[in-house]
């Protein structure tokens, strides 16, 4: 998916590339912490379990770019790769991720250019978590650029399933033996079982607290 | 289970308490995170995924001195309260868990007092955690204090439940409705056979690297 | 000064003042990171040394508020107490206060309501320090609020000297024996003559280097 | 000055100079913040401002070790560069050089192998500080080496003076004119001036508030 952005004309060496795509993930990183202190200032609970944030390396920029057919330029790497900035938010349960990606929607300055929800369908390899690329105004001291930034919200079980999963493809570059792979879209499957348990339990204890008056 | 520690005649005040324990946490953070970068150094993998720690507050002291019919004294505080310091490591596999604990135990100024293992042991109510109570020495400028420590080590997937069961421990003041009780049960049985079925697909894959000559 | 904020009408309990306050602060804290991260880019110099920032205790707030005639109410403490959250810039050189001031003027979100400018108009004290009343947009789930936030920049030799005066002035109440204020004007005399040597000084080496061709 | 490790020993590539000077470098960090903390408590007072830490470079300690005719081996690193970790607190006040210089040396498993005290004898520049090489011992997974760390304690104008010297010395590479050197010892001088002019007024403060019998 190819999106313009004004970032294009502004970035143009490598140390400008992370200089702007840091500041936006310090933005986004302060942003969330915000809403997750209201949050628990209004619900009493915090919906965000941790945020982890990385800068993709000019070696795995280089190779998407490639993979894709494109020269390795800065200003390809700004229009074409879209997770240079990268932040995974780890949260309870399900109900958590849903709440937490209406949350950023509604920040009047932060734009969702997309979303892909693989917890309502899951990649074949059982991958599943909530994708969002959005843009963030970073603020530089001559200019406002618009930044692109990744987010992956997940539950802790399905980033547990992601971690051994990621270490898979990087063993095997993506060719795993198949009984590796059906073992791992069946421990996909028990995640899911855990996390549908364990949030059904967890709303059936607050319709109780509730008739109980609290 | 009574412990004589010389912090016993040397700490006088709550804000002694807060000084010390905070000390003990502050010193038994800072020599994981060496061991965890030691870790890496030498197998290229993190054993620790993240560690909290915190500080009983005093009110769960008292009420837990009432409990055992002890008197709310500083001294007994010291004496018979094990957790006032408590650090929790979450891992990833539940090997980790054990590599973890034996790393505590090498330390030469680290001395293991007692160990539960609530993994090969769990309790009736499906908890599983590995604790170890140790002490650790607090160097202050004129004399260095023994200052217990509970950690608790678990995988992401214990923490996850523990947290559940927290809750609804707090909820229902130990009185949860016996049909919560028998699904927390159940899915601590889901968490374990998840963390079985992820560790052994580690290990294979671990394995069919080592073939590959890796 | 009384500013009319749309805060006062959003803000109802101190928990909200802790958290919207605070909320304030931390965007304030990541922005200044970024421009310092982006001055470095530029100018290979970093202009900002430190950075220390707090919510003032209601405790001082009531008293403040009391001190010009106003009730203790959230309303009026949102209104007419500016340095409810307030950010302390500590930089090398006097120059680096005004390049440090032009920077968050030029910022488009933030809003600068008031400048008192105690180093060209020191405090009959000796007081020297340059202050910036700003209102920067907080966003929350469901809105967005302007929070005010006071900014003190000045030099490490002029911090230096402030600490004690505040020391001083806490002491006695505002009323130091007179041979100690005259003593504080004298060292503040004397930190001017610093800080002016040695930006001059600096600024000779800059206009060498140049000369070399550097 | 030579000294003899056991670390020269057991450190065998620069990955692990860089962990285990790293690791001492967290483990003076945390002690030094348990010192202050302590003083806080029992005197209401920090003498710490605050701390900043580095690793030499690997280029640096390559240029030091040439210029004292040795080859660049590891075990030559980790016998005659005794500044690869250094610390260097900074603090208000002279008389809290001299108390912080204390702590550290009652410190019952830190050991002080040299000392120079360039504010009773400063250098020729013009350069004040107090230094301490210690050793510190690091808990690795199998075994435990003591780590030399260069400590440097100065007071806030101490350190501005520093950070200008150091400046000009990278610039002109030693060479600076001799104007800017005479400017340098000058400014030095001010610098001892204001520090004790500063001391001296906190002090007899101290002495009227006792008076008072606070």
């Amino acid at each position: 998916m190819e999106i313009l952005l004004d970032a294009e004309n502004q970035i143009e060496t490598w140390q400008e590339v992370t200089l702007v795509y840091n500041a936006a993930l310090k933005q986004i990183n302060t942003r969330l912490e915000i809403l997750n202190d209201e949050f628990q200032h209004v619900h009493q609970y915090n919906p965000i379990e941790h945020i982890k944030s990385r800068i993709k390396t000019s070696e795995s920029i280089v190779k998407k770019l490639k993979r894709h057919g494109y020269e390795s330029t800065i200003e390809n790497m700004v229009k074409y790769v879209n997770d240079i900035a990268g932040v995974r938010i780890i949260c309870s349960f399900t109900s958590d991720i849903y709440r937490i990606a209406e949350m950023i929607r509604l920040q009047s300055d932060i734009h969702v250019i997309a979303v892909k929800d693989y917890i309502r369908v899951p990649k074949p390899s059982g991958y599943k978590s909530y994708h969002m690329l959005v843009t963030v105004p970073v603020f530089l001291s001559d200019r406002t650029v618009d930044v692109k930034v990744e987010i992956q919200i997940r539950t802790v079980a399905m980033d547990f399933w992601a971690s051994l999963e990621h270490k898979i493809n990087y063993k095997f570059e993506g060719n795993a033996p198949a009984h590796v792979k059906e073992e791992l879209v069946e421990c996909s499957r028990m995640v899911s079982d855990l996390d549908s348990r364990m949030q059904h339990l967890n709303e059936e204890i607050k319709a109780l607290s509730a008739e109980k008056g609290e």
